[in-house]
């Protein structure tokens, strides 16, 4: 594919759009390669809280190198990543210590660059502190917009009492994994427990797991097999008979299981359930990845497009979560991850169907949280423009618009979507629950 | 200003842009002249649940005409108008009830139409109504980007036990009044009171009761002064030193009060409250309208720059809030109401300090809604690209992205704001608290 967005951008339009909205050019983004370091290069740490005497050593655990700073770096000292504890400000006027970390130090970032404010849940202090921390959203949202060079930014906010479960998510967030991912807000220990289960192995995080996900034949569904299964998952991919020769060879090549099976059949739920308990004695991640679209707008939107919609996305999650919860196959630990989308945040022309049904894949993100016991976590993903074979065949103009209407201007790899869920899916980040993330390199689109 | 958007979408991309992004054309926008009815025209009423059979009488109230209808509708029949009770619907399989209530309705609306979604505030329920309850949201914001012709979509979650509550709000949403107002999410009653308080005159809901606007010399806080003066209230409007000639002419024509000040101020807090307290006996309505900017990316934000920003915008609301609560100034049934941006939710670039404020303000209103006593409320708008002096001076292609980039391709006018901070105001509003609603036409631009 040409990019016909750059050249657009040296058209005179272009140019004037680029330079008045300080749209970035799209810069290459970094991704993982198994093997290798987390972060290659330093984190500058600063802030002062409840973390911030810990960050080095808990970014030790995992590989990062760090050092504290303050005010302007030395000569030559360059940053590949930031962190800094903001669950000390307490006020309005407190805000301030935000540019002062900041401001010296944004240009001694290298290219890429992952930046972390930790705050504490707005929901979980009052007044003055309530507001002080809530404001810290529109500083990292920002922030995430002109930060530029591929650069990242996220808030993480971390309640009292799970200072030390922060490590996979800061491992998460500070490397390559993350690459698409910006302006987020994360909350750790604001549902559930707020301890971090342990970890034998940081390079195999998931070895001795089963992992279940549907739609796993191709796109981002064969995308999140093969990253669970670099994580040491063993996967059992779901996927209809139609796509029953590509699962098999990608589950065989991953030492993986199949089963076919129309996930909205009405013993799927039962099928499933019983297929991970006699062959795998359970099931430790559960990726609600199979999902559809039939748009049409809604003036002319036939029942069986709604119907059809609605019971892949929505009503087939929902039953398979209730029965593989109600038959106890889940373990203890264990992680369920939906599948949502940047349309079921803000909506989009010409799927109230589609928009409806991810709406509610949140919404069972949210019912869960707070009901799911032995540590098992509920989270989701919402992805934005993520180039498959399916976008493809997306009209020029539209697939344009959703690909740069991004802080990173660019569309985001299947990948992307598949490391965010094995952050989700990791043992240790049983405190990361009730969380929506999108996957979307802060696409413009948002409710 | 001519109007260049529409030259682009003349021209070969714009074209192309339009068709495959389902832009509408900008329509004209409706908006309420004082003494007009609120509806010209029929409103559909629809669905089943705790509010259904209740809707027609709430809507007499206010003068509003309804009829219900299920299926095609008759012959010639035509709506200005739609509200569905979507309050029954327990599971997603029941969510096709959209489908069948909207789809054969829709060719047959009025242009400008208002439509508006009745749900249970997910929050209040669980398990499968949960879900479907989440699961609306999707639906209303996708319909509200495909509805057109300057129409508007709301969803409204009313709390179990304030179906009598929703008067003012249902006046507010199927009027001119929100004309601008599209894609938003209400909840009434989920926060302090479920009862709506007592209203003698409807065409005057603010007789007898006392107003304060800061920035009321100009632009949206001219217009806020101008419709709680409609309204009947007495307006005390509050600005700097420099703007006292506008001030007085504008509180001379509308019988109001003024007083010149700082609001950044040591003493400013007890200055406003005094006078309140001496002059009006206490005060009803208090809109923390004032406002500035100063626009720098991060890595060049000198601290006056800062600090400025987080002052006026933040600091100064919260102190006067404060002092006005602490010497008990603020009436029952008195309201308190933001304004925040949508730089706040979404961020923006060189809005680190801006975004930071706005973003605050939306933390005052999380960290009162439920603290408040004596029904007293607290809200904040949002608002989007509203056509002001100030805007005139933006550059050309980021005035023209702001203003087309939203559902009605087309900026606000103060007015839209100032109608919804006078709905936040009305007496009957007194159980609609902890809302953040965007005056924004649906702008695309979000978290």
């Amino acid at each position: 594919m040409s990019d016909r967005y750059r050249d657009f951008t040296s058209s005179p339009l272009g140019k004037l759009l680029v330079k008045n909205l300080g749209l970035p050019s799209p810069a290459k983004l970094e991704r993982y390669e198994a093997g290798a370091p987390l972060v290659s290069g330093t984190v500058g740490l600063g802030g002062r809280g409840r973390l911030a005497e810990s960050l080095a050593g808990i970014l030790e655990t995992v590989g990062i190198d760090s050092a504290e700073v303050a005010g302007a770096p030395e000569e030559g000292q360059r940053f590949k990543g930031l962190v800094f504890d903001a669950t000390g400000l307490t006020s309005s006027a407190d805000l301030v210590a935000l540019r002062d970390f900041f401001t010296p130090l944004l240009r001694s970032l290298e290219t890429n660059p992952h930046v972390v404010v930790l705050g504490t849940p707005p929901e979980q202090v009052s007044g003055a502190e309530r507001v002080a921390q809530r404001a810290l959203e529109g500083f990292t949202r920002s922030l995430g917009k002109e930060i530029g060079r591929g650069g990242t930014v996220q808030l993480v906010y971390v309640a009292e009492g799970a200072e030390s479960a922060v490590t996979s998510t800061l491992a998460f967030l500070l490397s390559p994994k993350s690459a698409y991912v910006s302006g987020q807000v994360v909350r750790i220990g604001a549902h559930g427990t707020t301890v971090a289960g342990e970890v034998a192995d940081w390079e195999r995080p998931l070895a001795g797991k089963v992992a279940l996900v549907t739609g796993a034949s191709r796109g981002i569904g064969e995308s999140i097999a093969r990253v669970l299964h670099r994580d040491g998952a063993t996967v059992v991919g779901v996927d209809v008979p139609q796509a029953a020769d590509p699962l098999q060879a990608l589950m065989k090549e991953l030492d993986g299981d199949w089963l076919t099976l129309d996930i909205t059949g009405k013993d799927a739920p039962q099928r499933i359930a019983h297929h991970l308990e006699e062959k795998h004695g359970g099931v430790d991640v559960v990726v609600h990845n199979a999902g559809i679209t039939r748009d049409k707008k809604l003036a002319n939107m036939a029942e069986d497009r709604w119907d059809s919609v609605i019971g892949v996305n929505l009503t087939a999650p929902e039953r398979i979560t209730r029965e593989l919860l109600d038959q106890g196959v889940v373990n203890a630990g264990g992680s369920i991850i939906g599948v949502a989308s940047i349309a079921g945040i803000a909506g989009n022309v010409g799927q109230t169907n589609y928009a409806a049904s991810k709406a509610g894949v949140i919404g069972l993100v949210d019912s869960l949280a707070d009901e799911l016991e032995d540590g098992i976590t509920i989270n989701a993903v919402a992805p934005g423009f993520i180039i498959t074979q399916m976008t493809a065949a997306v009209p020029f103009a539209t697939r344009e618009v959703g690909q740069r209407l991004n802080a990173m201007s660019q569309g985001g790899l299947p990948v992307d979507v598949a490391e965010t869920i094995a952050w989700y899916a990791h043992p240790a980040s049983s405190a990361v629950n009730g969380n929506v993330v999108r996957v979307c390199g802060q696409m413009m689109l948002g409710a």
